[in-house]
């Protein structure tokens, strides 16, 4: 069920049954030669799509923006500062919370967003602690990539050159969400080199072509596909567990 | 031409023949027994993916939460404090405006946006101006129904019933490009009443299915494709007269 | 009432009558050639000053200082930014409505705060609606030239030539309050040119003088009598009317 | 010469022959039976006010709102917090500097500003000393009781029950300015109470008609024109000799 | 006893018996060609240290970074910025008076962190104010040269010299405690100039060794011992009779 | 080489030399029934310390509060919410900045300040990466158990009932360093429970006391002993590559 083709009355409706709910969470930055610009945010909202077709699942709409300073120095990426990022999630989680929703998992799709989402976790708890109370929510964290069984199909998709951004499996995912934008290049070096994480000109610097450790010809709509099925189940059972959990509070 | 399917080469091209970049904005908020949570945010990306098929123009990704604290009452509704907006419009802006973005035009669509979002254009035209140094880029907005034409198809589309909340013509757009998600309710008073916006329970208490003035079951999928059309054909000319301007800082 | 010329007994005693209050709100900028810096703020200031003259209402001090950045290259604006427009405004109401004011009216005499006097009030109801609570208070904003019959008489007065910024209405205004200081000068071109609003720099080059589409010479302390009175008298009315309403909440 | 009486060509003139500004700050606040809510921002108005018809100095418009947050158990007070009155203050401060101000005196009359004032200051210098670079512009505070000879004249005239809050000397002063406003009542114990001064609930109790070791009865206008007179000249030296200080930077 | 040498079981048992805790409070600042750069954190460490051997008080860790915006033209100095300084300042009382801590006594060794400590206490206050309801807590600010006896020793000891900033005092006291850190230099001239606080290019610029008024060559480990044990014999007395006052609320 | 106890003359020439620090941060909270409130901020503050005195190396203060909101449950926890946390962090590597260092090393002892950390480092970065200029400098986190060699110690030392809070390797560390201080309790159970990490409520009800996953029991003195040597060294190694690490910027 995708929150945003409901009406509001169908969201009280399934607050009756249920009270979690998804925010696939990404980033829109740049990722390499062929990678599209949406693909942090696309990927986890690939996932999410497919995930509630078979299971009575609530998506909300997509978190498109996040954390992507690095990436400034390449046309095209949009980034939050970290303190915008956290009131911006801030907003969200009290949103959902004041409809009575307790059980949060936000789906992200871009490692560069951790951080920030998980400082953004501690500020939302934070009020309930100063004031010594419940938070009547429950915030959940869980990359795609991690989701049960992911890694590993990655893994044995792309034994070499799966790298940490610009990869062939997310490269993988949107090829198979969107056959028509699949584009091409020379790689060169075929494999990305690696380096540390500071401000965009230091980072364009040592990455010239977007690519860390990477190599995006792996990637193929098929393995796309596979990926998204598998991960797509992992999140069902996930958000099973998560619903299940009880609050001590 | 959308910047989240396009790689970061395709975008420095295009930065190449044009400083010019649409963001689409909006609301997810309930809109009334029928509308969609995502109406208000789903509009202008349905006419600005729809005006970039046809002209050279660079569409970035929606910004689909906005100011909609009055709506917090109806489940599904997502909000932004205006703080908090103006904070993350300030970050998309000067994120764009650092790759070379000059004319930046958001094609809105929720009214409950048009305050916060002027503000935000203040809060960054006002670091330039305490600087004494130009901004470097022009901002403007833009609400769909303003485009030039819609107002009057739509006057002529329903002639009574459109109100301004849950109207029938932001419904319309709506089904034509979601025909599987157009929903059915009777609706009583057939068209809604009006008052004063102020925080979300005086607001439920005064429109308590959450129209505004409107009476939506006079949407149609057909008279949604009308708008759609009209206001796409309009950006693309606004768009053009909006790069054309010159910039005297 | 001049709640700065009262005790706090006297306000604990209007307080038991009314639940009601007026803060005059402007800016301190440039308005052209020969209008006074202070005009934004002084207009609301006369207006309210004289409504209380004949009716118990109650008028706080001025605000003063508003949104004026794109006035900033001229000597003497003053401008807070948004933001901190937004923040100020709320620790005025929530002074206000800590002594149980519940009708709080921003009497406004600068275009350049509507948005962010919006934002600010959603800023602070936003705080109720994420709260799920009424907010105990409502807050209305009014244009002086938008009180009853202002804008009529202002048209009558001013057929041609009036325009948006340094209007001959505002400095009429000021011109019947503060007879020693009005100021003469020559016009060129006699009506100002107008355009987009930005940034100080790209504002002054626009508008070299500082008019939008005004002709201050037509001007007469006289027309700005009648503008006051007339104003004053609809204020008490819309004062009346504001505190008459029912708050659901 | 007042700011908001002159045309912003004046001020350019002004602007010429001197780079110094004062800036009236105060608060908004009971002061005991019988002071004026308006006492502590209409002290230093009414000082400049007089300081200006005799000498080429530069008055800008009051700051009428500032720290009390102690006060706010009694009707009729209005307080910024500090977070608020740093961020305002420093707006004022970037306006003036933008047009070419380098001498900046706040002529303050309230002591719960102080710290708040002085914590302004700092974050204003912050931004210089983190960058390396010169301010641009130097700040002073002022509390108007404080200027050369008033203490002394004070002590003279109220050789007891002075105390520190709703005293005899700020109400003198507002009684020869404001005579249609001088109020009276009976004063139980005739010198009030002191204490520590913590949150508005705190204060009321320990100080429950609002004044701290002050008889205001010795107040007389005569009194407060002679505090004004003495007080005007000393600013006028003050900003003398501050003007002719030399900035390293 | 040392708060941070404790169990949360000992600090718990000590709440049962009181509800006083002591935060020594410092700045991280240049201190002339001689003083530590840590002089002014250490000296309330040492004294508060000295004084929990003997008595029954709770001392928390130190709070070493202060507002020393005006001594960042000297390497070594680290300076929060007065709105991260009251930021700072705000969770440390919030998270203590979470545990039911009610006086809060700041022991300060920073002259120029007196500005930034109240306008923090008044914005701590001020939510309490705001809301009509107690704090629930008490706060104090002592500097530790103010505590009864210390300036009449200080004075004794050193009867010319003295100055406001690397004083022979505060070098004395970090001399007795930390002897194999004693420096020394030559002092051109002897007792260092005085000057207004303004950003750091200034300061540096009218303090060329980094002294304000004093002569640090006067300093000695055992006037040092003198102070330190006066201090800490004071600090008890304040302390017990902070936590003996009754709190209204 | 020791920040604090140095001069700012001593720092200017260590910058002759090098332009490398480290930063000692952790946080103030509950340890379980015997650890120590310090502990970790004491444990990198130990760290650091003894590796300066073989290699010239310079140490900052510690940074001794942390984001612990999850431990306000605790007596004697304080905690700075993340956003709080985020700005001081930032001026503490602004102020160093402005000083020339180039390379800071955060030496952090608390894996609940990690996220908050390295969003703080965002927040830096994309000063410049907005800006499109080089930050400047370098930051790194560096967790002490992660130093090269430290967690094989402790996995030996301690190979079952290690945990993630109370650990007995920071225990150990803290009773080498302060042996004075060191606790006994009986733990039941031996060996805590793991949980989520979420408001401080919900972690009391699932640690009951303190612990997570933890046995202190096994802590030595001697053991700390050795983690400390060791760590010292390999933080003397991680300082050498990091300080001949080139940046491209």
């Amino acid at each position: 069920m995708l929150l945003h083709l409901s009406t509001w009355a169908e969201i009280g409706q399934f607050l009756q049954r249920s009270r979690t709910i998804v925010i696939p969470i990404g980033s829109n930055e740049q990722h390499g030669p062929t990678g599209l610009l949406g693909t942090d945010w696309m990927c986890p909202e690939i996932i999410a799509g497919e995930a509630q077709k078979n299971a009575d699942i609530l998506i909300a709409p997509t978190f498109n923006i996040g954390m992507a300073q690095h990436h400034l120095g390449f046309p095209g990426t949009i980034s939050l500062r970290p303190s915008t990022f956290i009131a911006a999630i801030g907003d969200w989680v009290r949103s959902l919370a004041a409809h009575g929703f307790e059980k949060i998992l936000f789906l992200n799709g871009h490692g560069g967003n951790v951080a920030s989402i998980e400082a953004a976790f501690s500020e939302l708890y934070a009020e309930a602690s100063f004031a010594r109370r419940p938070a009547g929510f429950a915030l959940k964290l869980c990359n795609w990539w991690d989701l049960e069984g992911v890694g590993e199909l990655a893994r044995e998709q792309f034994p070499t050159g799966h790298g940490v951004h610009a990869t062939p499996s997310e490269i993988a995912v949107t090829q198979w969400a969107y056959p028509d934008s699949i584009k091409s290049a020379e790689y060169s070096p075929q494999i990305a080199p690696w380096g540390p994480i500071r401000e965009a000109m230091d980072f364009r610097a040592r990455h010239p072509d977007g690519r860390m450790g990477s190599d995006p010809a792996l990637a193929t709509p098929d393995k796309g596909r596979e990926l998204v099925m598998l991960a797509a189940q992992s999140l069902v059972r996930e958000l099973d567990a998560f619903s299940r959990e009880s609050m001590p509070g």
